[in-house]
């Protein structure tokens, strides 16, 4: 089977995920520059649920550059992968809306959960691939494949700690989940520079 | 006519129809942990259907692993197939507004209907690609032609089976949909792994 | 410029508005199978409107077969098109939802003139790419060419015929798209099965 | 990397961003004819909004013919470029609804600021690319790069100007907003012949 059509499949999930979330911006109310300053928390929560999962589909991208066959239960586990991908959405709202109202807590703790959950996958998707070289590509480069393994795992781990934080200070464990996405995006700045690979276009 | 347009159209509509599930998630009430909990209706509805999907999408990959052409009767009831399958979030819905009253039973026979439709059209556009070889890959091997052929012939009469136990009892009916999920996912993971297929990248 | 850019971003554009026709299936009440019951405009509306943008996606399709090359203009001419193509659903909603009331005579229009517009613009980016085969690949056959020709200049004045006979019968007008649709499905299945292409994978 | 998958992604969020444009187009009302007539500007917004993502759409094609090179920092300007790009269809809406009321001036400047940044980041992502020939083809054409970089240039401060125009004017704001899609629009129409392009299919 070809990875072709996977990463179709997965392309087309990651951007429908991110698209629709400018469904849940909205500014109502009858003073329109009031509403639209208020509505802030809706424009960052918008923001920052593109970028997480801008950044998740950055990723993929990088698995995806080492492998290059897939099978049946490697299909399975990117299902499962982007059904957390696609449930974003859904706790992005939550914590837009509750942002001024005691409802915070619960809402990151659901946020938090799922970004846990979708590092989880994502560790998943990897060590099924990479474990023995099942699906690698035979020039993948171990030491990219081993640093690949290295900046995966500790990701459940700081989006778990991020949620946890919720339960003491939830206002605190919405901005490390900003935090994070700043994070890892400037990591792709500063470190992603080195490696322009020349390709050929499909 | 290549077969990848048709591959990046269906793959399409299989993204959007899962993700767009999830705005059928919501969560609404003055106590928002309350309200999370007593939502788990849409959240196992979400998952079923994600995963459904996804197996679809799964088993849509391994049919055209063995044909490269298509004509335009082909197209057609694959524009068909995929009417079944974007069909889906609308008894997904039903489904999950419902399983606390009696509306359960018409909600359960809409989701059944709808996926054994969409297994029944699996079958047609199996049978018009496989019947004579009409268009099989030159080098497509008899033995997963008729591998194929034997493990889709009983999907339709799986869900309407199932459907059918509705009729007395909607919940059963609604964990036998469940179920089946799970077993063609662990179908895939446990017999899935032996055919690793070595493959360029498009 | 490659024409597979072209083709996924029409891909996209058919997928999604075909599948976001799902998002105006309804079912409300507290009579479920009443409900469903009384809901089956919105089921028609969708299949019809979903197999008519099926086949207009099957015939982009067999348009894209001839051309191998783009220029901007004919991407323009294009992005025109999927507008009309991605706002199918607009007007399908009123037919569904004015069915049993007096505004069926403006629904039908609109959709009717929806079509008729669609129809045009798909005669535009044919003839733009055919007109001395400027965008044709070079072993475009003639034949072919001319029978393309030849299937798409009716369109738009069948779809004319049928939006105005909402003038006078709006319930016709609305059996005629259905119809039509209909036709073009059928016409696809007799004659399309006599010209099975191989080729290669993308 | 390949450009391939950033294209996939890219094409997905252009497609669902313009074609999810259609979920706000609405007419309620008891006269279904006059509720129609009286939504014109919801049919303008949809109308101005598709070809402004359609142009960008094209851009970016241009753009990637000339790039056959990806790097991790490219790949997160494109998500940040895209997150612009997806946000269009809420001020879309805004101008829709208060065209008719004062909040049209604060409505303007949502959707004209929305355009002015994403033409920064369009001009980001490009002098990304091409500063030294980063990410560019061995044989891109240095005309051609730099006829880019001088049409690309003036693109935020002619929004950025129209933006500033409904500080003292709202609807001479939005005409123009109208404007500089049908000029871009022309434009191509005009000069995009010349370059025809033959290419090899995918």
């Amino acid at each position: 089977m070809t990875t072709s059509r996977l990463e179709t499949f997965s392309d087309g999930v990651f951007a429908i995920a991110a698209t629709l979330l400018i469904l849940n911006v909205h500014a109502d109310g009858r003073h329109l520059g009031q509403a639209l300053a208020q509505a802030w928390p809706s424009y960052a929560a918008y923001a920052v649920s593109f970028v997480t999962i801008g950044i998740m589909w950055v990723n993929h991208h990088g698995v995806f550059a080492q492998i290059d066959k897939v099978d049946r239960t490697f299909l399975m586990v990117n299902v499962f992968f982007l059904m957390a991908v696609a449930f974003v959405p859904f706790p992005t709202v939550l914590v837009a809306q509750h942002i001024h109202d005691p409802g915070l807590r619960v809402a990151a703790l659901a946020y938090g959960f799922t970004l846990t959950v979708t590092a989880v996958f994502y560790n998943l998707l990897w060590f099924y691939a990479a474990r023995r070289r099942r699906l690698l590509r035979d020039d993948a480069d171990p030491r990219v494949v081993s640093g690949i393994t290295r900046s995966y795992l500790p990701g459940p781990w700081i989006y778990l700690a991020a949620t946890l934080v919720a339960l003491w200070r939830p206002t605190v464990s919405v901005v490390l989940f900003a935090a994070i996405a700043v994070f890892y995006m400037l990591e792709s700045a500063l470190f992603g520079r080195q490696e322009p690979v020349t390709t050929t276009r499909a």
